[in-house]
């Protein structure tokens, strides 16, 4: 299956007084994996949102393994664990790139909604070009 | 002039691997501030926005003069400096509360502006309740 | 067992633009909760730190239920599922305050580390401060 | 004299419920601008932390232009103003890149420290690496 792994420098605004990154904020980084993950797979999220569709976390989980620090390299692997007749599940992993330490992994799941916030499934197009990925590997 | 004073504890999310809070952080603070003081002067921003009227930062200033550290109490003290036809000036002075120590002075400038962007004068019966603070010291 | 809530007001800097709170701010609200509940208890998480103690979190899951929206305000409740020989988890329900309406359950596991990061016994005495609040219920 | 250029793409973490980036959220960006400018300098923040050295902010100033939005890519160009003694002024031009609308314009004024927190001249081959930057223009 298709990964997308994007690089993320940390900065000051990422750490907390403990010198590392504060937990909370690999989920930003988790974000961006799925969005360039999904836009290497010709399907843009801002396009989507355009066409009425969201994709709002419904679940979220992380195993926090070792901690990054500041100026430190952040690799996000991102790949895609299923695609269901409403949902998608991501799946992340996240290590520091010059040790290749892992960090972080994580998952999360998405539901498809329209602007209405109702349930619906995805635009045929943006499901054929996902379960291709998936089913390819 | 009426000041309105909200008391926020410093959490770790706020802080930054040199050990005090990032100083961005305060920027949120001030939200706080101004929201508050204007929802006790009987304007309610969630409501004006409900009316059709935004009030966007247009100009923002700090003047950091010494940090607050993780569950230190810091006080926001915020008063309106003018406001004029379509445009309001919030004042904010940031200090710890147990050793009453200045750590933050800081403006913004807001425009009012209406759902199209369009710079507008805000609703008469917002104006005078904020005129009438200033006037009455 | 004890369980403690505090109030958080929505501001701007919380939500996205969905127009709802963004799925990874929630997690600044757990930190909150989390303090305060152990405060209420006498222990001090600051005082914890000045003796060499840190609770990093190890691992985090939420279930995103219904948005929180600009100007409500949320209800942050914690409590102990469990403290073990080094590590504690805490379970958070949030619900929007006017409407008693569930936003988001989770909970996180944290280790009681020393300065050098070796995982370790909590001190005795805040060890048995939590247990005791624990066993009471 | 030497200007960088670094390129962020705007992510939903960024933007609040007027649609836009929140206000607060361009100054994690000034951060990555003078981050990256003066590594292309041959100064590593990092490294300067580590013989002692740091800046924090003392002074920032920003003037809000237009809006970015949700995945538009944004232009954070960035110089040196100047460097004195024992302080280095950074000014900051942020535009979106597309339509190449100018978004934020803006400045901060950072001190030198020590880790005492004592005010002190940067290292010479600091001072020299960026001064020879800003009289060679």
């Amino acid at each position: 299956m298709r990964e997308k792994t994007v690089e993320i420098r940390v900065i000051y605004a990422d750490t907390d007084a403990m010198g590392v990154v504060y937990h909370m904020n690999y989920i930003r980084w988790f974000e961006i994996g799925r969005t360039e993950l999904i836009r290497d797979m010709g399907v843009v999220y801002a396009d989507l949102e355009k066409q009425g569709y969201h994709l709002p976390v419904t679940e979220l989980h992380c195993h926090y393994l070792s901690p990054a620090r500041y100026d430190q390299i952040v690799c996000v692997k991102t790949k895609i664990a299923y695609m269901r007749r409403a949902s998608i599940k991501f799946e992340y992993e996240l290590y520091e790139k010059s040790e290749n330490r892992l960090l972080v992994e994580g998952y999360s799941v998405h539901a498809f909604i329209d602007d209405r916030g109702k349930i619906v499934r995805p635009p045929r197009e943006v499901a054929d070009r996902i379960n291709r990925e998936i089913i390819e590997k």
